[in-house]
Protein backbone atom coordinates (compact mmCIF):
# COMPACT_ATOMS: atom_id res chain seq x y z
CA UNK A 1 0.00 0.00 0.00
CA UNK A 2 1.78 3.07 -0.96
CA UNK A 3 0.17 4.85 1.75
CA UNK A 4 2.30 3.29 4.11
CA UNK A 5 5.66 4.34 2.68
CA UNK A 6 6.98 7.36 3.88
CA UNK A 7 10.10 9.69 3.14
CA UNK A 8 11.74 11.27 5.98
CA UNK A 9 13.75 14.11 4.78
CA UNK A 10 16.22 15.00 7.55
CA UNK A 11 17.47 18.41 8.28
CA UNK A 12 17.08 19.66 4.23
CA UNK A 13 19.45 23.06 3.64
CA UNK A 14 17.59 24.04 0.96
CA UNK A 15 13.97 24.32 1.06
CA UNK A 16 13.78 24.42 -2.67
CA UNK A 17 14.58 20.25 -2.75
CA UNK A 18 11.69 20.16 -0.26
CA UNK A 19 9.16 20.80 -2.62
CA UNK A 20 11.30 19.44 -5.42
CA UNK A 21 11.21 16.23 -3.54
CA UNK A 22 7.62 16.42 -2.81
CA UNK A 23 6.42 16.90 -6.45
CA UNK A 24 9.17 13.87 -6.86
CA UNK A 25 6.61 11.78 -4.61
CA UNK A 26 3.72 12.73 -6.14
CA UNK A 27 4.44 12.22 -9.23
CA UNK A 28 5.07 8.46 -8.40
CA UNK A 29 1.73 7.83 -5.58
CA UNK A 30 3.56 8.62 -2.36
CA UNK A 31 2.04 10.94 -0.14
CA UNK A 32 3.51 10.93 3.67
CA UNK A 33 6.27 13.40 3.65
CA UNK A 34 8.32 13.97 7.05
CA UNK A 35 10.93 16.97 7.87
CA UNK A 36 13.35 16.60 10.63
CA UNK A 37 14.54 19.79 11.50
CA UNK A 38 14.29 21.35 8.16
CA UNK A 39 16.76 24.55 8.13
CA UNK A 40 14.04 26.90 6.47
CA UNK A 41 10.82 25.72 6.45
CA UNK A 42 8.28 26.71 5.34
CA UNK A 43 9.33 28.61 2.54
CA UNK A 44 7.79 30.25 -1.10
CA UNK A 45 10.53 28.08 -2.62
CA UNK A 46 9.53 24.71 -1.10
CA UNK A 47 6.15 25.90 -2.82
CA UNK A 48 7.42 26.97 -6.18
CA UNK A 49 9.27 24.02 -6.57
CA UNK A 50 6.46 21.69 -5.89
CA UNK A 51 4.86 22.83 -8.76
CA UNK A 52 1.37 20.33 -8.25
CA UNK A 53 2.43 19.15 -5.29
CA UNK A 54 2.36 21.70 -2.61
CA UNK A 55 -0.38 19.63 -0.95
CA UNK A 56 2.30 17.39 0.01
CA UNK A 57 4.42 20.37 1.36
CA UNK A 58 1.64 22.15 3.15
CA UNK A 59 0.60 18.36 4.30
CA UNK A 60 4.22 17.88 6.07
CA UNK A 61 5.11 16.61 9.18
CA UNK A 62 7.53 18.55 10.97
CA UNK A 63 9.60 16.80 13.99
CA UNK A 64 12.28 17.08 16.07
CA UNK A 65 14.17 14.08 16.13
CA UNK A 66 14.79 10.81 13.04
CA UNK A 67 13.50 8.69 16.08
CA UNK A 68 10.11 10.79 16.17
CA UNK A 69 9.45 10.47 12.09
CA UNK A 70 10.59 6.52 12.21
CA UNK A 71 9.47 5.16 15.94
CA UNK A 72 6.12 3.24 14.04
CA UNK A 73 8.05 1.96 11.09
CA UNK A 74 8.61 -1.63 10.59
CA UNK A 75 11.54 -1.30 8.24
CA UNK A 76 13.37 2.30 7.86
CA UNK A 77 15.70 2.44 4.44
CA UNK A 78 18.87 5.27 5.10
CA UNK A 79 19.47 6.22 1.32
CA UNK A 80 22.87 7.55 1.04
CA UNK A 81 26.11 7.13 -0.87
CA UNK A 82 28.32 7.22 1.81
CA UNK A 83 26.82 4.85 4.02
CA UNK A 84 27.96 1.68 2.24
CA UNK A 85 30.93 0.69 4.35
CA UNK A 86 28.69 0.73 7.44
CA UNK A 87 27.33 -2.55 8.48
CA UNK A 88 23.66 -2.18 7.48
CA UNK A 89 22.16 -4.91 5.82
CA UNK A 90 22.73 -3.21 1.85
CA UNK A 91 20.15 -3.40 -1.01
CA UNK A 92 22.81 -3.24 -4.27
CA UNK A 93 19.70 -2.00 -6.72
CA UNK A 94 17.30 0.04 -5.76
CA UNK A 95 14.39 -2.37 -7.77
CA UNK A 96 15.77 -4.97 -4.58
CA UNK A 97 15.06 -2.24 -2.26
CA UNK A 98 11.72 -1.72 -3.56
CA UNK A 99 10.52 -4.87 -3.87
CA UNK A 100 11.17 -5.66 -0.51
CA UNK A 101 9.63 -2.26 1.20
CA UNK A 102 6.21 -2.30 -0.83
CA UNK A 103 5.80 -5.69 0.51
CA UNK A 104 6.64 -4.71 4.00
CA UNK A 105 4.62 -1.74 3.42
CA UNK A 106 1.61 -3.87 2.46
CA UNK A 107 0.67 -4.16 6.33
CA UNK A 108 2.91 -1.62 8.11
CA UNK A 109 4.58 1.80 7.66
CA UNK A 110 8.01 1.49 6.16
CA UNK A 111 10.07 4.49 5.81
CA UNK A 112 12.91 5.51 3.11
CA UNK A 113 15.37 8.35 4.96
CA UNK A 114 17.12 10.92 2.94
CA UNK A 115 19.97 13.09 4.77
CA UNK A 116 21.72 16.42 4.72
CA UNK A 117 22.82 17.50 1.30
CA UNK A 118 26.29 18.06 2.21
CA UNK A 119 26.16 15.68 5.09
CA UNK A 120 24.09 12.36 4.96
CA UNK A 121 22.97 10.93 8.33
CA UNK A 122 24.89 11.01 11.31
CA UNK A 123 26.22 7.85 12.86
CA UNK A 124 23.22 8.03 15.38
CA UNK A 125 20.13 8.45 12.73
CA UNK A 126 22.10 5.33 11.13
CA UNK A 127 21.54 3.17 14.04
CA UNK A 128 17.74 4.05 13.96
CA UNK A 129 17.77 2.21 9.97
CA UNK A 130 16.98 -1.28 9.65
CA UNK A 131 18.34 -1.03 5.99
CA UNK A 132 20.51 0.82 3.98
CA UNK A 133 20.47 1.28 -0.04
CA UNK A 134 22.30 3.16 -2.47
CA UNK A 135 21.87 4.42 -6.01
CA UNK A 136 24.46 3.03 -8.24
CA UNK A 137 26.14 5.76 -10.15
CA UNK A 138 28.87 7.19 -12.04
CA UNK A 139 31.98 6.19 -9.69
CA UNK A 140 33.56 9.44 -10.82
CA UNK A 141 30.84 11.25 -10.10
CA UNK A 142 28.05 9.61 -8.30
CA UNK A 143 26.35 11.80 -5.74
CA UNK A 144 22.81 12.52 -7.09
CA UNK A 145 20.83 15.65 -6.09
CA UNK A 146 18.65 15.11 -2.61
CA UNK A 147 14.93 15.57 -4.44
CA UNK A 148 16.59 13.01 -7.65
CA UNK A 149 17.47 10.45 -5.28
CA UNK A 150 14.00 10.81 -4.30
CA UNK A 151 12.40 10.78 -7.55
CA UNK A 152 14.63 8.00 -8.92
CA UNK A 153 13.74 5.69 -5.22
CA UNK A 154 9.70 6.95 -5.53
CA UNK A 155 10.04 5.72 -9.02
CA UNK A 156 11.63 1.86 -8.39
CA UNK A 157 9.01 1.68 -5.54
CA UNK A 158 5.65 2.92 -7.50
CA UNK A 159 6.94 0.65 -10.62
CA UNK A 160 7.54 -2.77 -7.65
CA UNK A 161 3.78 -1.72 -6.78
CA UNK A 162 2.33 -1.70 -9.81
CA UNK A 163 4.21 -5.07 -10.94
CA UNK A 164 2.23 -6.57 -8.20
CA UNK A 165 -1.24 -8.10 -9.12
CA UNK A 166 -2.86 -6.61 -6.37
CA UNK A 167 -2.30 -3.65 -6.71
CA UNK A 168 -4.79 -3.59 -9.70
CA UNK A 169 -2.56 -0.59 -11.69
CA UNK A 170 -4.20 -0.56 -15.29
CA UNK A 171 -2.14 1.85 -17.81
CA UNK A 172 -5.28 3.21 -19.73
CA UNK A 173 -4.46 2.45 -23.36
CA UNK A 174 -6.29 4.83 -25.54
CA UNK A 175 -8.92 3.48 -27.92
CA UNK A 176 -6.81 3.60 -31.26
CA UNK A 177 -4.16 0.95 -29.75
CA UNK A 178 -6.71 -1.92 -29.53
CA UNK A 179 -5.69 -5.11 -31.40
CA UNK A 180 -7.44 -6.41 -34.56
CA UNK A 181 -9.48 -9.69 -34.56
CA UNK A 182 -7.92 -12.39 -36.21
CA UNK A 183 -10.79 -11.94 -38.59
CA UNK A 184 -10.04 -8.22 -39.46
CA UNK A 185 -6.71 -9.63 -39.66
CA UNK A 186 -8.13 -11.95 -42.64
CA UNK A 187 -9.84 -9.49 -44.34
CA UNK A 188 -7.16 -6.99 -44.70
CA UNK A 189 -5.10 -9.83 -46.07
CA UNK A 190 -7.32 -10.84 -48.90
CA UNK A 191 -7.78 -6.96 -49.92
CA UNK A 192 -4.04 -6.78 -49.95
CA UNK A 193 -3.85 -10.21 -52.21
CA UNK A 194 -6.74 -8.94 -54.36
CA UNK A 195 -4.76 -5.55 -54.90
CA UNK A 196 -1.65 -7.45 -55.87
CA UNK A 197 -2.53 -9.70 -58.13
CA UNK A 198 -5.02 -6.67 -60.11
CA UNK A 199 -1.93 -4.66 -60.44
CA UNK A 200 -0.40 -7.33 -61.64
CA UNK A 201 2.50 -7.76 -59.28
CA UNK A 202 1.15 -11.09 -58.78
CA UNK A 203 -0.73 -13.05 -61.50
CA UNK A 204 -2.13 -15.60 -59.69
CA UNK A 205 -1.78 -16.28 -55.21
CA UNK A 206 1.28 -16.44 -54.53
CA UNK A 207 1.62 -17.76 -51.37
CA UNK A 208 5.80 -16.99 -50.53
CA UNK A 209 5.09 -13.48 -51.47
CA UNK A 210 1.94 -13.39 -49.29
CA UNK A 211 3.64 -14.71 -46.04
CA UNK A 212 6.98 -12.22 -46.41
CA UNK A 213 4.17 -8.94 -46.59
CA UNK A 214 1.74 -10.91 -43.72
CA UNK A 215 4.48 -11.52 -41.30
CA UNK A 216 5.77 -7.61 -42.34
CA UNK A 217 2.26 -6.02 -40.90
CA UNK A 218 2.56 -8.69 -37.89
CA UNK A 219 5.81 -7.34 -36.93
CA UNK A 220 4.41 -3.78 -37.16
CA UNK A 221 1.30 -4.62 -34.82
CA UNK A 222 -1.24 -2.12 -36.92
CA UNK A 223 -4.35 -1.33 -34.36
CA UNK A 224 -7.30 -1.08 -35.65
CA UNK A 225 -7.53 2.26 -36.60
CA UNK A 226 -4.06 1.60 -38.56
CA UNK A 227 -5.66 -1.53 -40.17
CA UNK A 228 -8.40 0.75 -41.41
CA UNK A 229 -6.10 3.50 -42.48
CA UNK A 230 -4.60 0.36 -44.15
CA UNK A 231 -7.67 -0.88 -46.17
CA UNK A 232 -8.53 3.03 -46.85
CA UNK A 233 -5.14 3.08 -49.14
CA UNK A 234 -6.17 -0.40 -50.80
CA UNK A 235 -9.39 0.85 -51.59
CA UNK A 236 -8.37 4.45 -53.19
CA UNK A 237 -5.77 2.27 -55.02
CA UNK A 238 -8.36 -0.25 -56.45
CA UNK A 239 -10.78 2.02 -58.37
CA UNK A 240 -7.48 2.70 -60.52
CA UNK A 241 -6.80 -0.99 -61.13
CA UNK A 242 -8.90 -3.07 -63.74
CA UNK A 243 -11.09 -5.77 -63.21
CA UNK A 244 -9.65 -9.28 -62.62
CA UNK B 1 28.77 2.46 -25.28
CA UNK B 2 27.63 5.20 -22.87
CA UNK B 3 29.12 8.01 -24.94
CA UNK B 4 26.82 7.45 -27.79
CA UNK B 5 23.96 8.15 -25.59
CA UNK B 6 22.59 12.06 -26.24
CA UNK B 7 20.41 13.80 -24.30
CA UNK B 8 18.86 16.93 -26.55
CA UNK B 9 16.53 18.98 -24.73
CA UNK B 10 14.04 21.11 -26.82
CA UNK B 11 13.38 24.62 -26.55
CA UNK B 12 14.05 24.18 -22.46
CA UNK B 13 12.44 27.33 -20.73
CA UNK B 14 14.42 27.05 -17.46
CA UNK B 15 17.96 27.25 -17.39
CA UNK B 16 17.93 25.83 -14.23
CA UNK B 17 16.67 22.65 -15.70
CA UNK B 18 19.59 22.58 -17.90
CA UNK B 19 21.56 22.61 -15.17
CA UNK B 20 19.92 19.97 -13.17
CA UNK B 21 20.02 17.72 -16.46
CA UNK B 22 23.74 17.66 -16.85
CA UNK B 23 23.96 16.77 -13.45
CA UNK B 24 21.40 13.87 -13.91
CA UNK B 25 23.37 12.64 -16.68
CA UNK B 26 26.87 12.94 -15.29
CA UNK B 27 25.55 10.56 -12.23
CA UNK B 28 24.80 8.07 -14.65
CA UNK B 29 27.64 8.38 -17.10
CA UNK B 30 26.28 10.40 -19.78
CA UNK B 31 27.87 13.11 -21.38
CA UNK B 32 26.80 14.03 -25.14
CA UNK B 33 23.98 17.28 -24.05
CA UNK B 34 22.63 18.86 -27.05
CA UNK B 35 20.61 21.76 -26.54
CA UNK B 36 17.83 22.78 -28.91
CA UNK B 37 17.29 26.64 -29.06
CA UNK B 38 17.04 27.19 -25.38
CA UNK B 39 15.49 30.18 -24.10
CA UNK B 40 18.04 31.37 -22.12
CA UNK B 41 21.42 29.92 -22.16
CA UNK B 42 23.86 30.27 -21.26
CA UNK B 43 22.79 31.09 -17.68
CA UNK B 44 24.08 31.42 -14.12
CA UNK B 45 21.08 29.38 -13.00
CA UNK B 46 22.35 26.39 -15.12
CA UNK B 47 25.46 26.58 -14.16
CA UNK B 48 24.49 26.46 -10.36
CA UNK B 49 22.09 23.54 -10.73
CA UNK B 50 25.15 21.95 -12.66
CA UNK B 51 26.76 21.37 -9.27
CA UNK B 52 30.08 19.47 -10.58
CA UNK B 53 29.07 19.03 -13.67
CA UNK B 54 29.43 22.01 -14.96
CA UNK B 55 31.71 20.79 -17.87
CA UNK B 56 28.72 18.89 -19.47
CA UNK B 57 26.73 22.48 -19.52
CA UNK B 58 29.92 23.67 -21.06
CA UNK B 59 30.53 21.75 -23.79
CA UNK B 60 26.94 21.33 -24.61
CA UNK B 61 26.30 21.91 -28.26
CA UNK B 62 23.22 24.61 -29.17
CA UNK B 63 21.74 23.95 -32.44
CA UNK B 64 18.60 25.17 -33.85
CA UNK B 65 16.58 22.54 -34.98
CA UNK B 66 16.10 18.73 -33.51
CA UNK B 67 16.87 17.58 -37.51
CA UNK B 68 20.31 18.76 -36.90
CA UNK B 69 21.06 17.41 -33.05
CA UNK B 70 19.42 13.87 -34.36
CA UNK B 71 20.61 13.28 -37.64
CA UNK B 72 23.32 11.00 -37.42
CA UNK B 73 21.58 8.76 -34.82
CA UNK B 74 20.22 5.40 -35.32
CA UNK B 75 17.39 6.01 -32.69
CA UNK B 76 15.63 8.77 -31.66
CA UNK B 77 13.27 8.13 -28.45
CA UNK B 78 10.93 11.01 -27.76
CA UNK B 79 10.62 11.14 -23.91
CA UNK B 80 7.23 12.17 -22.96
CA UNK B 81 3.85 11.67 -21.40
CA UNK B 82 1.75 13.35 -23.89
CA UNK B 83 2.83 11.50 -26.56
CA UNK B 84 1.38 8.10 -25.76
CA UNK B 85 -1.90 8.07 -27.90
CA UNK B 86 1.02 8.97 -31.23
CA UNK B 87 1.63 6.35 -33.72
CA UNK B 88 4.98 5.51 -32.70
CA UNK B 89 6.79 2.38 -31.64
CA UNK B 90 6.14 2.89 -28.04
CA UNK B 91 7.84 1.51 -24.99
CA UNK B 92 5.46 0.66 -22.23
CA UNK B 93 8.37 0.52 -19.57
CA UNK B 94 11.74 2.60 -19.31
CA UNK B 95 13.52 -0.47 -18.53
CA UNK B 96 12.73 -1.80 -22.20
CA UNK B 97 13.44 1.14 -23.38
CA UNK B 98 16.94 1.38 -21.91
CA UNK B 99 17.86 -2.44 -23.15
CA UNK B 100 17.23 -1.65 -26.32
CA UNK B 101 18.53 2.15 -26.44
CA UNK B 102 21.68 0.33 -24.95
CA UNK B 103 21.82 -2.34 -27.59
CA UNK B 104 21.70 0.32 -30.67
CA UNK B 105 24.67 2.40 -28.96
CA UNK B 106 26.97 -0.26 -28.93
CA UNK B 107 28.14 1.05 -32.50
CA UNK B 108 25.57 4.07 -32.95
CA UNK B 109 25.02 6.83 -31.72
CA UNK B 110 21.09 6.81 -30.33
CA UNK B 111 19.16 9.80 -29.00
CA UNK B 112 17.00 10.62 -26.22
CA UNK B 113 14.77 13.43 -26.78
CA UNK B 114 13.05 15.77 -24.23
CA UNK B 115 10.86 18.42 -24.85
CA UNK B 116 9.40 21.60 -23.76
CA UNK B 117 8.57 21.75 -19.98
CA UNK B 118 4.83 23.02 -20.76
CA UNK B 119 4.26 21.91 -24.11
CA UNK B 120 6.40 18.63 -25.01
CA UNK B 121 7.40 18.40 -28.73
CA UNK B 122 5.56 19.39 -31.56
CA UNK B 123 4.03 17.38 -34.17
CA UNK B 124 7.31 17.96 -36.69
CA UNK B 125 9.55 17.10 -33.83
CA UNK B 126 7.57 14.06 -33.39
CA UNK B 127 7.59 12.79 -36.61
CA UNK B 128 11.60 12.89 -36.18
CA UNK B 129 11.37 10.12 -33.46
CA UNK B 130 11.81 6.67 -34.36
CA UNK B 131 10.36 5.54 -30.59
CA UNK B 132 8.89 6.90 -28.09
CA UNK B 133 8.60 6.68 -23.76
CA UNK B 134 6.75 7.48 -21.17
CA UNK B 135 7.79 7.16 -17.60
CA UNK B 136 4.80 5.43 -15.74
CA UNK B 137 3.12 7.52 -13.23
CA UNK B 138 0.28 8.58 -10.92
CA UNK B 139 -2.42 8.74 -12.79
CA UNK B 140 -3.86 12.05 -10.93
CA UNK B 141 -0.49 13.42 -11.34
CA UNK B 142 2.24 12.37 -13.70
CA UNK B 143 3.97 14.94 -15.35
CA UNK B 144 7.44 14.91 -13.97
CA UNK B 145 10.08 18.29 -13.90
CA UNK B 146 12.15 17.98 -16.96
CA UNK B 147 15.42 17.25 -14.78
CA UNK B 148 13.56 14.82 -12.88
CA UNK B 149 12.55 12.79 -15.99
CA UNK B 150 16.06 13.00 -17.85
CA UNK B 151 17.23 11.25 -14.21
CA UNK B 152 14.92 8.71 -13.87
CA UNK B 153 15.94 7.71 -18.08
CA UNK B 154 19.23 7.83 -17.37
CA UNK B 155 19.46 5.83 -14.10
CA UNK B 156 17.81 3.08 -16.50
CA UNK B 157 20.49 3.56 -19.15
CA UNK B 158 22.81 3.36 -16.72
CA UNK B 159 21.38 0.50 -15.31
CA UNK B 160 21.41 -1.41 -18.46
CA UNK B 161 24.81 -0.90 -19.09
CA UNK B 162 25.82 -1.90 -15.96
CA UNK B 163 24.12 -4.80 -16.38
CA UNK B 164 25.61 -6.52 -19.94
CA UNK B 165 28.84 -8.61 -19.68
CA UNK B 166 30.68 -5.76 -22.02
CA UNK B 167 30.57 -2.99 -19.72
CA UNK B 168 32.92 -4.09 -17.20
CA UNK B 169 30.94 -2.43 -14.75
CA UNK B 170 32.39 -3.34 -11.08
CA UNK B 171 30.67 -1.79 -8.16
CA UNK B 172 33.86 -0.95 -5.75
CA UNK B 173 33.25 -3.55 -1.98
CA UNK B 174 35.09 -1.82 0.98
CA UNK B 175 37.48 -4.21 2.18
CA UNK B 176 35.51 -4.84 5.54
CA UNK B 177 33.00 -6.58 3.06
CA UNK B 178 34.97 -9.68 2.39
CA UNK B 179 33.72 -12.84 3.17
CA UNK B 180 35.10 -15.28 6.03
CA UNK B 181 36.66 -18.63 5.00
CA UNK B 182 34.93 -21.53 5.44
CA UNK B 183 37.72 -22.19 7.95
CA UNK B 184 37.55 -19.35 9.41
CA UNK B 185 33.41 -19.84 10.50
CA UNK B 186 34.61 -23.38 11.33
CA UNK B 187 36.91 -21.85 14.19
CA UNK B 188 33.94 -19.45 15.16
CA UNK B 189 31.69 -22.14 15.88
CA UNK B 190 34.54 -24.21 17.70
CA UNK B 191 34.67 -21.18 19.58
CA UNK B 192 31.20 -20.43 20.11
CA UNK B 193 30.54 -24.30 21.12
CA UNK B 194 33.19 -24.35 23.89
CA UNK B 195 31.41 -20.88 25.56
CA UNK B 196 28.35 -22.00 25.57
CA UNK B 197 29.49 -25.13 27.09
CA UNK B 198 31.58 -23.53 29.47
CA UNK B 199 29.39 -21.17 30.85
CA UNK B 200 26.80 -23.84 31.43
CA UNK B 201 24.30 -23.07 28.70
CA UNK B 202 24.31 -26.41 27.47
CA UNK B 203 26.14 -29.23 29.28
CA UNK B 204 27.68 -31.33 26.19
CA UNK B 205 28.02 -30.38 22.36
CA UNK B 206 24.29 -30.03 21.58
CA UNK B 207 24.21 -30.27 18.08
CA UNK B 208 20.34 -29.41 17.71
CA UNK B 209 20.96 -25.41 19.39
CA UNK B 210 24.39 -25.51 17.86
CA UNK B 211 22.93 -25.89 14.14
CA UNK B 212 20.19 -23.46 15.14
CA UNK B 213 22.71 -20.77 16.24
CA UNK B 214 25.17 -21.54 13.37
CA UNK B 215 22.26 -21.13 10.92
CA UNK B 216 21.67 -17.69 12.18
CA UNK B 217 25.02 -16.44 12.13
CA UNK B 218 24.91 -17.82 8.31
CA UNK B 219 22.10 -15.81 7.44
CA UNK B 220 23.54 -12.71 8.68
CA UNK B 221 26.26 -13.12 6.47
CA UNK B 222 29.05 -11.79 8.84
CA UNK B 223 32.13 -10.15 6.88
CA UNK B 224 35.65 -11.26 7.96
CA UNK B 225 35.80 -7.96 10.17
CA UNK B 226 32.14 -9.25 12.01
CA UNK B 227 33.75 -12.28 12.63
CA UNK B 228 36.35 -10.92 14.27
CA UNK B 229 34.31 -8.70 16.45
CA UNK B 230 32.33 -12.02 17.78
CA UNK B 231 35.53 -13.76 18.08
CA UNK B 232 36.77 -10.75 20.19
CA UNK B 233 33.37 -11.18 22.33
CA UNK B 234 33.33 -14.87 22.64
CA UNK B 235 37.11 -13.89 24.19
CA UNK B 236 36.25 -11.33 26.18
CA UNK B 237 33.27 -13.82 27.75
CA UNK B 238 35.62 -16.87 28.26
CA UNK B 239 37.69 -14.86 30.64
CA UNK B 240 35.75 -14.94 33.23
CA UNK B 241 34.07 -19.04 32.61
CA UNK B 242 35.08 -21.54 34.78
CA UNK B 243 37.60 -24.15 32.92
CA UNK B 244 35.82 -26.87 31.45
Amino acid sequence: MLSNIRIVLVQTFHPGNIGAAARAMKTMGLTDLVLVNPRQFPDPEASRLAAGAEDLVEGARVVGSLAEAVSDCVQVVGASARLRSLPLPHFDEPDEMARDVVENAAHDPVALVFGRERFGLTKDEIGLCSHQVSIPANPDYGILNLSQAVQVLAYETFKAWRRRPESGYRPTLPAEERQPSREQVGHFHDHLGRVMQRSGFITQPHARTEAHLHALFARAQPSRRELSLLRGLLASLEGHLPEE
